[in-house]
């Protein structure tokens, strides 16, 4: 066995030379392509043209599949591969053209801007040529002047200061001003920015986090309140620069975050504390874990990883979420029951009700999942 | 701006057509790099050497990390790349080594050979040369001839009928016979393995679906019983076929799975039955969702597009299971006061403190999640 083990040792290495002479062919090849995508990104920005081309992408993983079959390869293979090779285009891309402004010069003034979020959207405004300003809590003085002029203030404040800080900046603004919000509640903010600005207003909510880097294909949801074509440009910057709108209205958005956040935020957050209480052995159950459970813990653990009064906001935001939550805990209460009388046929009469009442979702769901399993597997 | 257009038509046509071309050397390389990974393979094969090579992989991740510094490329993206390819790789390399088997020509029965899980190792075990028999519920008369000279009775069948077929199985069997089940609780069938059966006997829990397609880097428990020696083989070969085996008593394994499986299946049985409750709308929140959010209800209707008889095994197994989920809806139910108060301070407290306990997985799963969510965004 030793001597074989030897004898492979020597008769591997021509074959292992060779795929690493294939391997750096490769990484040249690509770094040719990045270099032509660079002149494309060049061509785009000279006529205004966006980065994200859908129908090119699609038609471009359309033939290198068929082009696989043919060369004996996974045609499944060769789309994951020209997935990630895409998107680095894409970030790539955007990273060069986000310096396009739709009005450079325009003045913003972003209240809380000291805040992440805020952070990040200046930087985003800054490199676009947009002149921007930041009021922070402690130079509060400065609001009237800062005020003076400016196109767009965008409020990135805690859902809990929100209004009360519309209240406040709005007496100092223009009419031609934007009055405009981050906040991830948007019926409350966006009547008192009505009440309180005359001119135009809108609500916007990024769906993410200021950590993500980029806006490619991230979603901010707009919630018009008043003169939309006057906020137009504001939208089309935010397209620029990857993001995906969806149009709301404010109320619409609202019952939808009760579930998308809220209620998710807090079922997470049960499931930790109870793990906590029965001190899990979390290592431990991560060696037994299946890819799917480590992602699933995953998503318990990111959670705790962030800010508990983001959190917190999110979760008691309103009555009627709070109202939300506690229905949910009945809703599990019904179960007691059945648990107790070892009732396992009212649970698989439950479980293929919900799974009728899901349809094709359940179906869909299994297939993304396998394949980020398939992805987890690969990496860790 | 038309006419911008249609200048930026006319110019974009050679410099896509130069990435089309690198796409096809691209391509022509993965190709060439499969022919030299298939001759790897036929020398592994004949020298018995394992498919998963990690310092090799590792080794070559690094290199190629350096080299995308060099050329420009960012070693990120390579890395993510290098991943899909190299898995590609072992996956092909398994499917060609699997014919490979440890004892080829010893004869196995696979008692519930007709199931799912049944089928999976049937097919795997033929075509690594064994010879495989199955027993189903119907055929039960021939079970006696059909346990002559067998090496190996593997039982999978239903956990609720796991014992009572151990039970009836075992008078069949040679005290040379291996025998081992599949099922996912492990204590008790353990136990009664070891009071039926005199010879080698072994528990073995695979954490993963029949519907993987492939043991690549799937896990296995081992819950060793008796003559592990005899065992080895068994173990050598789901190693030969990939599986990364974790050994464990059978009530360790089985106080694990309390959370891994019973738990976490029930909270998102309960999560999918509020949401039907509720009659949320499904599909208009995935339009507004983050991919956090996606992958996280894909979680939920991932489950209920599964066999509703198998969850309800899982979770009402044993009376211990069942009041471990007695206890967390009860630690549900005392978060109902602070919702009634409003009392986010103590949330942030309570939060903080799990927060704490989680340690550093918490910063481990916010990484790996990231990871997914850009995959989630490249492929939808």
């Amino acid at each position: 066995m030793k001597k074989n083990k030897s004898i492979f040792n020597k008769e591997i290495i021509p074959l292992r030379s060779k795929i690493d002479h294939i391997d750096s062919q490769i990484l040249s090849l690509l770094a040719q392509r990045q270099d032509q995508v660079g002149k494309v990104v060049k061509l785009k920005k000279k006529h205004h043209i966006p980065v994200y081309h859908p129908a090119r992408e699609e038609d471009l993983i359309s033939k290198l599949r068929v082009q696989a079959g043919k060369a004996n390869l996974d045609p499944e293979f060769m789309e994951d591969l020209y997935r990630v090779i895409l998107r680095q285009s894409r970030v790539k891309q955007t990273d060069q053209m986000e310096h396009k402004g739709v009005r450079p010069g325009a003045r913003i003034l972003i209240v809380g801007g000291g805040g992440q979020m805020g952070q990040f959207f200046s930087l985003l405004f800054l490199k676009s040529g947009y002149e921007v300003n930041i009021l922070t809590q402690e130079d509060w003085g400065k609001a009237e002047q800062l005020c003076k002029g400016i196109d767009l203030c965008l409020i990135s404040v805690p859902i809990e200061r929100t209004e009360s800080i519309i209240e406040q900046i709005a007496p100092f603004l223009e009419s031609k001003t934007i009055l405009a919000d981050l906040t991830s509640i948007k019926d409350r903010p966006l009547e008192k920015m009505l009440k309180f600005h005359p001119g135009p207003v809108t609500g916007l909510h990024p769906l993410f986090g200021p950590t993500s880097g980029s806006l490619d294909k991230q979603i901010i949801v707009v919630t018009p309140g008043r003169k939309s074509n006057d906020c137009r440009w504001l939208t089309e910057q935010l397209t620029l620069w990857g993001a995906v709108i969806v149009e709301s209205s404010a109320k619409e958005h609202d019952e939808i975050m009760e579930i998308v956040q809220a209620l998710r935020h807090f079922a997470t957050f049960s499931f930790g504390q109870f793990l906590y209480e029965k001190q899990a052995q979390i290592e431990r159950t991560l060696e037994f874990s299946s890819p799917i459970y480590r992602l699933e813990l995953g998503m318990v653990g990111r959670l705790f990883a962030q800010d508990s009064s983001l959190y917190s906001e999110i979760i008691f935001a309103t009555k009627k979420r709070r109202g939300l939550l506690k229905d949910y805990i009945a809703s599990l209460n019904n179960h007691l029951e059945m648990l107790g009388k070892n009732d396992k046929q009212l649970f698989i009469e439950k479980f293929d009700h919900i799974a009728k009442w899901f349809g094709p979702f359940g179906e869909q769901a299994l297939r993304e999942s396998t394949f980020l399993i398939n992805k987890l597997i690969e990496r860790f």
